[in-house]
């Protein structure tokens, strides 16, 4: 019987030591640049998209340690792009999990800066995953750079406070769901599978789990941000063209379809996996 | 007899030709995006960090195309810099080179979103460089990383905005120029010569030369920002540790240096780069 709240804060604990240990040390100087960061990624998250790498990698047959270097990667980039994304000229959000956002802790300028800085430190991070030999670091820097960039979660966010006051359209919410969230989730599976020397296989069906994932991710994300009184309103949520019920059902669709993508890849290695999708719906804030 | 306005002239041409061909073009979407970041990149430089490293591919034996996609990729990152120190809450300046800056001309939340999908796309573009022997594109990234991040040229904004109202100490000062400015013309030249597949030692001189030029030019960029009436206060002036005539024979000893690291080199590849060394007490804004 697989144990999917004992694995999933395993792995956490995992991520946890690895960012502590990879991450600038506070005493380094500027050392207000590097508490800002630390600061910014030690916010209790749930460490999903490096889960997901080293996922990734055990079901490609390799060691799920593998994945970790990535995955870390794709957790500090996701972390700079949450600082900016909370500036006062973007969503002027003051708290992140019941904590105050990098910008108020330590002013806007050092919020800007921790951003960029941890952008930068996701690439560097990528050079040193080593023991590659069908995929290259300049698969994994163009994988991560793309999925970064104008065409994917920056992209999304231009698209998103693009919206103004006018109801969205479906292939807006579309395209904002994908970008600013999905690309990351198909960055960290793809970069642990490719970390894990995958077959091009097996990198295209974790292609497939991991978009279906972000999607369900995301409209997961709309619902549990509906119901709260008082709450800023989600930009993009897909509330404003589905009906509750209606979005419970495509992500009962989109976890049903990324569990057939991991259909024709090893039965135990996708365990974790299959878990993580099953876990998806029920996931609270 | 080597015409170095010529080729200062040739060379930026190349670069605006190689900047025009390989940005998103501006139809592309989100085109408010693309606009601002082809805005902010055209805005009349002198592309002394991609003719750098073309310059250093040419030292060490190769074609200086082949210093070309990295040259750029520096180019888009200071670029991005250059954004994101502009904004209110940096140095909240409403102009550069007589042009409204990106967050006046774009608004401040997409000119924060252009510099960050310029950063990912200087990495994307180093993982474009081809033809690798001695080096490999994770060298190049390393190398970009190390010197876009906390202890490189964000390091070096952090120590300027941190600087206060306190009259600064020559370690600072030699701090911020170090980290803000030699930091990418060091990137430039290395990842210039990495791309050319130099020997370590060619490498290894190239870095001191670059080192040397970097303070050389910021000394310079003090002294030209220093009499002008009215204009803003350079944050990290040397002007305030050393007198004009100080800083100019400081500027004279540092191209020497410059000059001195070059030697051992074949002759007729450091011509441009020499000449470029001599370009820099001379150039204007």
């Amino acid at each position: 019987m697989f144990d999917r709240d004992l694995y999933l804060a395993t792995q956490r604990q995992r991520v946890e030591s690895a960012l502590d240990g990879w991450l600038p040390a506070e005493a380094d100087e500027p050392t207000l640049l590097h508490r800002a960061m630390r600061y910014a990624v030690f916010t209790g998250g749930k460490r999903l998209r490096p889960i997901l790498s080293m996922a990734a990698a055990a079901a490609c047959g390799a060691k799920e340690e593998r994945g970790l270097r990535c995955g870390c990667a794709v957790e500090v980039l996701h972390t700079y792009t949450l600082i900016h994304d909370d500036l006062p000229c973007m969503d002027d959000d003051s708290e992140r999990r019941g904590q105050p956002t990098v910008h108020i802790a330590f002013g806007e300028s050092t919020a800007v800066l921790a951003g960029d800085a941890l952008q930068a430190l996701a690439f560097e991070w990528l050079t040193m995953v080593t023991e590659l030999s069908r995929w290259s670091v300049a698969d994994l820097v163009r994988e991560l750079a793309v999925a970064a960039g104008s065409h994917g979660v920056v992209g999304g966010q231009v698209a998103d406070l693009d919206l103004g006051t006018a109801a969205p359209t479906a292939d807006q919410i579309a395209f904002i769901h994908l970008h600013k969230t999905a690309d990351l989730f198909r960055a960290a599976l793809r970069m642990g599978a490719m970390a894990a020397n995958a077959t091009p296989e097996q990198v295209e069906a974790l292609t497939r789990y991991a978009v279906q994932l972000g999607l369900a991710f995301q409209i997961t994300d709309d619902l549990l941000d509906a119901p709260i009184a008082g709450s800023a309103p989600t930009e993009a949520t897909c509330l404003s063209i589905y009906t509750p019920a209606e979005a419970r059902q495509r992500v009962t669709q989109l976890i049903a379809d990324a569990h057939n993508a991991l259909m024709g890849m090893d039965n135990s290695g996708v365990r974790p996996l299959a878990a993580i999708a099953d876990f998806i719906p029920l996931r609270g804030h």
